[in-house]
């Protein structure tokens, strides 16, 4: 028997929960983990659950659940576990959450396979070479800007990359390379949003003499800093903190929002509903 | 259609959540949220059903449930979200807890009747007043413990007592009682636990000079500030508080944290484990 | 001897702490507390000292100071310690804040004397009552709203009232009564600022999926809900809670932030700069 | 002129600030930050200052200073903040809060100088040298722990290390290295403290079914893990969180708290006070 991680968004009918445990009960499956939600707003279900089986009765599975009255307009995916979420990094100067992703995957904390990271500077070579992960410069200029999008996305394709971690990559996506990317590109922004938009936050955050600063993980859209919202958390300043004090404790609050962001994506816990994200 | 809460405790088997769900589909009961654990430590399967359906349907869904091979020595209970849980607060002289449980009772943030008051000093008589509840004293000194006791026991039976609240009752309850409240007591530690037991927590805690104080909530057993933990909370304090500063701080932790978990058990999101809770 | 405050705001020069300090040694004055910060962008500087000092002693103090070159364009006030903040209280008719101003002021956790609590309308007469202090109703129409105010502020001058609490006070002063109040009234926002503006910013937060919601303490100014930040903090809340929901959870971030804000300022640990507050 | 951070504690007299406040303006020093505190328990004072001066004139202050009657029994130490602390980190195999400590050292956070790591395994030697720095293995055996002690002493004397800190490091220091270490050696302990001691907290932990799991920094003594608490924080857990998971979350609490504890020791913000710290 192996580890499953099925997810299932449906239109929200009777039955489902009793399809999909019916089906699982079939090939004597064994439920470990389950949640479920109905979101009013968007008259979704979402449903991840977490089975033991036979690699052989996953097909079967899946088949019964499809072929059931009460599942409408529904994305349905099962598979093993030990399967990891295919990753790619994207970066600019700045390392902090590029590093505390790369620990967090050599520690195992995160079930991702990096299969690579990108730079639009060479600054980070030495610490991905030295975690043992393959580093290209994909340099970013005007002029360039389109020819560097294809090749990014060639090599999505390429390497079979599922998920895409912008950590802290100080580039903004063209329209359509954020289309092609929808759901599976995770962006930290360094601030809580909705809060300080736009350019250096934490020197506003500075001039408006907040008390707490934030930053938050939102799946990459067309519309700059309005994704969806998978993560956000704050950590409390003082008038005493400098703007460059702020940058420093806004870093740690970074990595951690987005290591958990891309952890949740990984184990498959992050559904988008309409402008708002379920994470079970 | 009503809204109704099922909860259900169990041996851990195949086909549980099939079961369920198969019953509730068969009156065509709609499933609004669901949450379930299995515990391997326990090896007990424990699951947490709200649903919409006829009154008339319910004692069907129950009875398809308990015929069902799937479960095993289990505890299987439904009930009328609307039906709120009836409640018996137990006080001495300190007023901060209580008066957070009946504002939060009367602004219905608490799904809670409360059904009186008891305290063994007539401190809090004005304020359980106001909010137009009934207050009695039942004093207690070494030789009337006994008799107090059993005119508590008596009056939780009178009055159909499903839970009874501790909000900084400074008695210890006797092996008898605790034994007879058994999962319906919940009581609140001013001191994270495990930490400081027994008297003055918070002055223990500014000689130790620790940097934060907490708050724990828990079932009452006769094995005192041993009770399995339902809810927990900290707040950050420095070297410059004085001990009563740090009673004036962990009263505020005391009653968040006395509140949530009356709350979660109250929507009946709380199951025992051993030692342990489960909290959905 | 007196326990006394002791507040400085002066230009940032050299030596001031040699004169306050000298100033208090000269009259044996026992220095408990103390305090200081240069604001590198006001070029200001902010004291607040807490000393034990024979009320007589005191004037020799405020006079050594004020002749001493070192201090420009200041502003010094001293009161003893046991003199506490007069605060008048603004409803309408939430009452999450009030109660809890209520309670920590009859427990002694703040250090204010309640004056009065105005409603612009009646429903938290029998609350505050209860509290045994003065309740009067000063409604609000578009074509009162003149005198009303006119009227507050009479009761503000004749009280000899220091704080105004806007304890959700659901009416936005006139920019005159703001200009009248400034630096001494507190209001409570009910949205992590900067962040949802306007009306229902719970039911924006819900729209917008975010992961916290948040609370913020701000003096009062014309600018609406740009006022000085005094506190903020955040709550935890997930998909699964309704807008109602993150009313409820942001009631507790409300009142406790409110309560912060105005120990805070009766402590007299607040100072304005600009846009910004210093909270010692 | 150059910046430069001064520690004082004295017996607590009246005209301590006085006395540094004069030697300061005396040489026309610009006082930046100061923070004090009179410690009622141990009846000491505690003082930290940080001024702008010319070199040359330091002495000079020093001078003043203790040719004051107002001084007692105290410690007095200047230094220029440029003048970073030298650093020797311990480690065994866990690297997580090495990493960070060398990832903030790197990118400026920690004012510190590693002069190098010693580990009682060679399984850090990549890490520490793809950041550029010493390690070296020091074998620990119940037959060698004198000699390796000996060893680690000689080296902390040879490279004049200021501050030794114990990043995991799973031995236990023998009572005399305890002591010729005292004040300046930092433990991270895997545990809130007061808490579950000794072996496998995390693991005691679930079974207690504590909602949160925290760690706490420390000076090392020879009463294990009763040393003065530096910082401490928690996270939240719940019942679905395996042992495992759970010291994989400790991970992270347990890297930010020990951080923060050396980043406030090599600031100079740290003072013992008997079995307390005070922390400015």
């Amino acid at each position: 028997m192996a580890r499953h991680i099925m997810t299932l968004r449906s239109d929200d009918r009777p039955g489902i929960v009793a399809a999909v445990s019916s089906a699982l009960l079939e090939v004597s499956a064994n439920i470990v983990e389950n949640q479920q939600y109905s979101d009013e707003g968007t008259d979704l279900f979402f449903m991840r659950t977490v089975f033991d089986a036979e690699q052989a009765d996953v097909e079967r599975v899946v088949a019964a659940i499809e072929s059931s009255s009460a599942v409408h307009n529904h994305d349905l995916q099962v598979r093993p576990e030990a399967e990891r979420c295919r990753t790619l990094v994207l970066v600019s100067r700045f390392d902090h959450c590029l590093l505390d992703l790369l620990h967090r995957w050599r520690s195992g904390d995160l079930p991702i396979d990096i299969v690579g990271v990108v730079g639009n500077h060479d600054d980070c070579r030495a610490l991905v070479e030295y975690f043992g992960l393959p580093f290209s410069v994909i340099a970013v200029t005007p002029e360039t800007k389109a020819d560097a999008e294809a090749q990014l996305l060639a090599m999505v394709e390429e390497k079979g990359v599922e998920l895409v971690v912008l950590a802290r990559y100080m580039q903004i996506l063209s329209d359509g390379l954020c289309r092609a990317l929808e759901g599976r590109a995770i962006n930290i922004h360094h601030s809580f949003l909705p809060g300080f938009k736009g350019a250096k936050p934490y020197h506003q955050a500075h001039d408006r003499g907040v008390k707490l600063v934030g930053a938050s993980a939102h799946y990459v859209t067309a519309d700059l800093d309005e994704g969806p919202i998978i993560e956000q958390d704050v950590v409390r300043v003082t008038h005493a903190e400098s703007p460059s004090r702020l940058v420093a404790l806004g870093r740690d609050v970074e990595r951690r929002v987005l290591s958990r962001a891309v952890r949740d994506h990984a184990d498959r816990r992050v559904f988008l509903a309409g402008r708002r994200t379920i994470v079970f």
